[in-house]
């Protein structure tokens, strides 16, 4: 009882960028992911006497940061009849200046530690629920590797799988922090507004498409195909949000720089694709013997950039 | 005989972005222009006993840049059945800082140039044909305001016609010129790399809705709407580009700021709109009342920026 819980941030390679249910997080299409082990949340939670309190980093974060994970509780809470106050302690082991969102392992830890706190047993595939009704992504992180979101078509059939927990697979992803400026415009809110693209439609009717020959892929290890399915599926999902009525987009000028840079080291037979989430920065997907050249290029190219060097991270864990 | 004719160059408002044919330049969707009063090309072509030569702004052009020239002029005698050099004076009135492509003028002068040569007598439809067979915009440059190339099934139907030669409509168009580089891909590169993005049928398939609700917008003079309508053209082929495979963008780093700067002014109610062609320069569509506040804030946040005010133009033109 009362173990931290440590769940893994993952990268889609195969988006998620669309809700069919805001409340339940039910997704307009399934998606796939790669767990990092350089990015965690450990979350231990404990029922309290005096009132609820949530510690991030030691920190008590103030009403309005912990409302959402306090709703989230709720709801969990009223799912399995349990009651109380809790207290959450939480440290994000997702650097600051990465500008990755932690919500995918920090909804991942809460769902486990909630369970934990109060001696729920639950298998993989129904914490993957848990963790979905707190951030879509973070039904992903229950599994290391690569996992696959399936949408489902209510909440008890919309959860992740693990695809293969332990690649072999060589593929690192470096985080490329060019700007560390907030979000223009919040997750939730970008992909409301995608589906005002006339390109949206047609890009749920390729889903399964994608999903299909990106599992292909890395069944067989084809690192150049992986990238190229990642790379279009990532350009699809800025392209919608570009065509939105009206556009808008998560790039900044250094987007479109770094961008250009990825193009041109391909071009120099260096292999590498980028995928890109809701903010300006890139994540290179590319194989260990480039990894030092491409750093290099990145660290020559833009000033006060802040490169990681990520691989597979494992699944959710207990620490006691 | 032996007229100067005058030709403005045009911006398209539902873009021309994929051909059906390469040799004859039939396009796959029919498109809208805008003729631009400041640039244009002047053009007188005379036989010649003395070979073949091309000046440009009084300088005679070598080889390579006058190839494509002289063969299109040869097309041309080929199907009028006439022959001979041909002598041709070209003056660009398109400052070489605006970064407009001048294929449009350039070919629709040289058309009414070739026939006011041999004494050909042709129509405004025919002469847009003849255009189009240069560059596929220059079937638009015949007329003025308004034009509409609709696209046809093969090169006697897919020419250019005017929807208003003489509008009425408040509406002007800013060449914000970000960056002087000469384009990465060209425009038939461009074009053909389009048409492996998995949005290329897709945005084909919007063309004659698209089309229609412009045409209607600028009968009932709805700038607005005339605005939203080429923003989200001008995005569907850069959306399109973005997910080519391998993708591909005109974007550069200061074309993402400028695209900033339009949405930062039009949440500040100065109603403006962006398309963009096959470079990395924006052209606004606004009004005048906000031309002078449009201007002042790109000149304030680019450096080196150069801004021309542009509006309607008139169609071809012979002078003596």
């Amino acid at each position: 009882m009362n173990q931290t819980v440590r769940a893994h941030t993952n990268i889609a390679l195969i988006k998620y960028w669309g809700k069919k249910d805001d409340q339940l997080r039910l997704p307009l299409m399934s998606s796939l992911s790669m767990t990092l082990d350089k990015f965690y949340t450990d979350t231990r939670i404990e029922q309290s006497a005096t009132g609820n309190a949530f510690y991030l980093n030691n920190i008590k974060q103030p009403g309005k940061s912990a409302d959402r994970v306090f709703a989230y509780l709720k709801l969990l809470q009223e799912k399995f009849a349990v009651s109380g106050n809790l207290a959450i302690y939480s440290t994000n082991h997702v650097p600051t200046a990465a500008g990755l969102a932690s919500s995918s392992s920090a909804f991942a830890a809460l769902a486990g530690a909630f369970c934990d706190c109060y001696g729920i047993t639950v298998n993989k595939k129904e914490l993957s629920i848990l963790a979905r009704m707190g951030s879509g992504s973070a039904s992903r992180s229950v599994y290391g590797g690569f996992a696959i979101w399936q949408k489902g078509s209510n909440s008890s059939d919309s959860y992740a799988y693990a695809l293969d927990e332990t690649p072999t697979l060589d593929l690192h992803l470096l985080v490329i922090e060019l700007d560390q400026m907030p979000k223009k415009l919040s997750s939730t809110a970008g992909m409301k507004a995608a589906q005002t693209s006339p390109f949206f439609t047609p890009w749920i009717e390729r889903n399964e498409d994608e999903l299909n020959a990106m599992i292909a892929a890395i069944k067989q290890q084809d690192f150049s195909t992986i990238g190229k399915i990642a790379e279009l599926n990532a350009s699809e999902m800025h392209a919608v949000n570009l065509t939105a009525q009206p556009g808008f987009t998560y790039f900044e000028p250094a987007t479109i720089a770094a961008i250009n840079l990825v193009h041109t080291l391909r071009a120099q037979g260096i292999e590498c694709y980028y995928t890109i989430d809701a903010g300006p920065n890139l994540k290179i997907l590319c194989q260990l013997r480039n990894v030092k050249e491409i750093t290099k290029e990145f660290e020559t190219k833009f000033k006060n950039v802040n490169i990681i060097d990520a691989t597979f991270g494992s699944g959710i864990s207990y620490l006691n």
